[in-house]
């Protein structure tokens, strides 16, 4: 590791960076910007796969929307660079996502508003260096857990654990 | 971006964490050190703007507490070195605060002990380089949500939404 | 602060992403390379505290477990290079944590299942540089606050405070 990577590992993220705010803040402008042409996503363990850039950003603009309120963090990361212009990174995140009415069944069922989300996990990416510069080559996560509390159900947390607790399958 | 560019990076996260650390262990003395003399701040999207280091500083004082337990984290900060001496910043954070007791009505009404408050958005800033070192000129934030729970007020989640989600308004 | 510098503080993060990642994957074979042998540990300000890296491993190892689903961050570094083989280090950390069935008294008392932690503090670390690479050499934290809900105590918060919100009582 060199000052030089350094600077390689800066560009990746700030990338990453740029992909979270443009979830949270709902901008699909700048999520055009964080993806390659043949970005594969993997979300929630491979639940949601999608291929290409514009299916994914399909993807992220159905589960975002105007009665989700979320946070999603990406720290702790952990970058390989596998070559000049490829690179891999592990990530945990931490979601709190709160919903101010109904939404559809696309994180999970039953969104009626009220409902808090609070998740950990931790994102396995791709990166590759294009003539644009760092995009996501391909993304997805596993949960370590989500526990989901709705007002109309008190005093109940409803815990999904994943029995990975983040790892992949394969490594 | 240079490997020299980089420690310019990293003096400013430092200045920032200090300033993180300085509000969340109610450390008067270590936020003396962060502001830069006319530093203006403008919290909650400007609810709260103060001008001048002493004034912030008796602000912040005045919202922290013996009552008040809190967790303020600066993240994925994407920073931009304007000059030699100026740049900005933008962070997402997260605040966690929970009321041992009563507290004074400066972030919200009627706290009586036992509250417990879930939040989040991005702090827009600019530093600036003084003789003594790396300076907050001006810091602010813009919130994507609040959510305030009571335990008076069983099931009921507080949830104050920011169509801005973060974003300022003029950029 | 050098470029070069930076190098050895990425080394360092580096170390402790891989041990927070160890803690919450449930991976003991990543704990052991994260510990210098004569590694003290002294968690929750003191109250566990631990010698040798095979009693700081099995400490961590009881704590962890089959109903133990948890995330701590470790985030805002504040890392001084003392000597080129030495260093220190201060990182705000969060923790969240549910349970999904009973667990021995090793956090707090009467887990049951379903209970939530939620809680913050300050790390206080030392690192050193050994042929095989940078390891802590101690590793503790003093809390800010933890809050714990359970669900069979209905809107009741068990809020535990530490009137040094983080800081070390000799610094």
């Amino acid at each position: 590791m060199t000052p030089a990577d350094l600077v390689v590992l800066h560009e990746i993220t700030q990338l990453k960076y740029r992909y979270m705010r443009g979830v949270d803040t709902q901008d699909p402008a700048l999520l055009e910007t964080v993806f390659a042409p043949d970005v594969r996503c993997w979300y929630d363990g491979g639940k949601h796969a999608r291929t290409g850039r514009a299916e994914v950003i399909a993807f992220l603009k159905a589960g975002i929307g105007p009665t989700v309120y979320s946070t999603h963090i990406a720290i702790h990361p952990e970058i390989t660079l596998t070559s000049p212009t490829t690179a891999t990174g592990v990530w945990r995140f931490q979601d709190i996502v709160y919903f101010s009415g109904p939404h559809p069944e696309l994180v999970m069922p039953g969104i009626q508003g009220g409902e808090e989300l609070v998740g950990a996990g931790y994102y396995h990416d791709e990166y590759v260096k294009l003539a644009e510069g760092w995009r996501i080559k391909s993304t997805g996560y596993v949960r370590i857990f989500q526990a989901v509390k709705r007002p109309y159900k008190p005093n109940e947390i409803e815990l999904t654990t994943e029995p990975m607790r983040g790892k992949l399958a394969k490594t």
